[in-house]
């Protein structure tokens, strides 16, 4: 992965390098491996003239309205909600919650919040699950970045079966 | 299905030329298939005069907000969203959140968003989903042209047992 | 059933001939039995004064911002909303995003819209199935009729065990 | 149950004597037993001053605007809304259908709004349903009186196990 | 539990004597555990300049319009929200149906409440439940307690896999 990540740099276009506005992150401290240092890192590689105002919580059901904070007290165009879903039955109906929350919150601002929400259950060792988390995380920022330049950043991507979290499922 | 479309081609209503307004499209990189580019050639085909406005976005969470924005921020009249819904029991519930994310915009705006949701689950080849999926996609796009002209364009199939994705039931 | 209906149509009540105020319809080109036209009759019958406002949407998900654009476009009193439910688990998925979004459509409005909904898998027959709806339909139909008199039209029968689409369960 | 009642009526504090302000009370006609009446007579007897404003409406789905109506347009304080939720498993999704639109029409209003639902799977005879919705209905009428007291006036009970309809658990 | 408690007393850092700000608690009278006076206790410990406001209400659906009221009408910036969920089906439900509450509440008025839900499932004995509600309430006590110092303030706890009502899950 570290590896790829490098690859990533030094393949870093021009346009990227222009790129402004400003992205919200917003983290937990029940997370158990560091997602909003993971897309800090990411945004200030490929996209350096981006500025980055993070907000922590407790847990994910904290995360919709510290997103909504974030756009209209802090001024970001969109945000990153990053989580990680613990392995209960419970987790599950939190993540639940959380999304139907982001969800509303992006209503309510007409600004995107992108959830990153990584379930226990997605992996079978702390290994694992770490590596799916940067993974997701990475891609999603990128994501983040491309959407700072307005509705049609994505449209070349358009059903062409990109996954984050895991490889591309690819286009049929 | 090419013959069919080509068949439609040639038996375009001289009303629906005629037809006016704007469409918005918003679909997502995670889908497999270019479901934008369907709606978007029905549309141009069936309806000239429609202007269109497409959107791409991540995933099926990020289309209620951006059928929003086409709506408030590029006044579309109706949008058509457009998610492939993938396999897994967590999508499932994604689509869900999106679906009531849907409804949430249209009753914050006073304006129609059809939701086009394909589900992996029914089909068992990907030839099979994406048949599927140009089917729904396309009968949509036609139920936008036809809202477009107000309340009452679809009144005459009222309880006919139309179905989009599949042949019709048609009425008891 | 038709003989029942025609019997109230003789049984009308002096009151209900002079009820005035307006009613939305909305109802799918999904639904195999014409569930619009049953409940327009039901009034045009009973309650000859209302004024009657049709819409027809594809399916059960585009009820309630229907229902909302009657109620605000369309100066409506009341809505019914109604919509037959496939026989798939996503149906009633799809039932239960719409019920909700028609319960939120009343909150933003202060208005009433009575949710139709009739589920395949409470008849085992097309023919049971069209009964169930032509049941639930006109009866709530009257309940329509009966609540444009205002909070205190129902009172009498509170508490009374009414059932639409099926034999009422009486009182306790 | 009736025994207890006569009892409380004895015990009638001085101070509910002197209690004002207005309780919504909103019932249905699916209900099988009169839970309206039944939450008029505990107020009536228990807080003679206080204004009770009724409202029925068909089934539990339709109680949330209903009660919003009750505190916006009759200007209740606080509303009882009554349920009897049916044994099949769509009434069970309505119940969850009704609650959250009876959190949400709080939310709008900022007042209590107290759901009172009972299900028939809580009892095995129609006879036991009857005295659990009699216990809740009672015993959430006099939490509606105490409300109108204030934030504070149910302190005293906080964490002591109470329950309507039922004996309370009592503190751990 | 008492000794944690008393020695945390002692380590209590002078930034925590300083804060200012208001905490809001709603608590139930279904809880069987005092819950309320177990954050209020941890507040004036630890912070004994912020404000505290309590709320009492029957039960867990009913806390979210009241975290709403201390917010908006008691002028709290942060609410913690206390339930006990009991050990039925219908239970979990409610308390899915308060935490969707409690979010909408959030995003209604950007402030936090931070939902401190205790299930009866989640312990084999009375004195369990009792000792999960200490840890989760104290905790989450403090959570709100660093939350009034702004976005920051959980920062350097990002990803380090913080628990509630259990022991540290700790990072990867």
């Amino acid at each position: 992965m570290r590896q790829a990540v490098t690859k990533q740099r030094h393949n870093k276009s021009p346009t990227m390098n222009r790129i402004t506005g400003s992205i919200g992150i917003v983290d937990t401290t029940f997370a158990r491996v560091d997602m909003g240092t993971m897309a800090e890192n990411t945004i200030r590689r490929e996209a350096p003239k981006v500025r980055i105002v993070r907000y922590t919580v407790p847990g994910i059901k904290d995360l919709p309205v510290a997103a909504k904070k974030l756009i209209e007290e802090h001024h970001c165009d969109i945000v990153l909600a990053l989580g990680h879903v613990g392995g209960a039955a419970i987790d599950s109906k939190c993540a639940h919650e959380a999304s139907m929350g982001i969800i509303q919150a992006q209503l309510m601002t007409n600004h995107h919040i992108l959830g990153v929400m990584v379930f226990e259950a997605e992996a079978s060792t702390p290994k694992q699950l770490s590596a799916t988390m940067k993974d997701r995380t990475v891609k999603h920022a990128r994501n983040a970045i491309a959407m700072l330049q307005g509705k049609d950043a994505l449209r070349e991507r358009a059903g062409t079966g990109r996954r984050q979290g895991a490889p591309d499922a690819g286009p049929i």
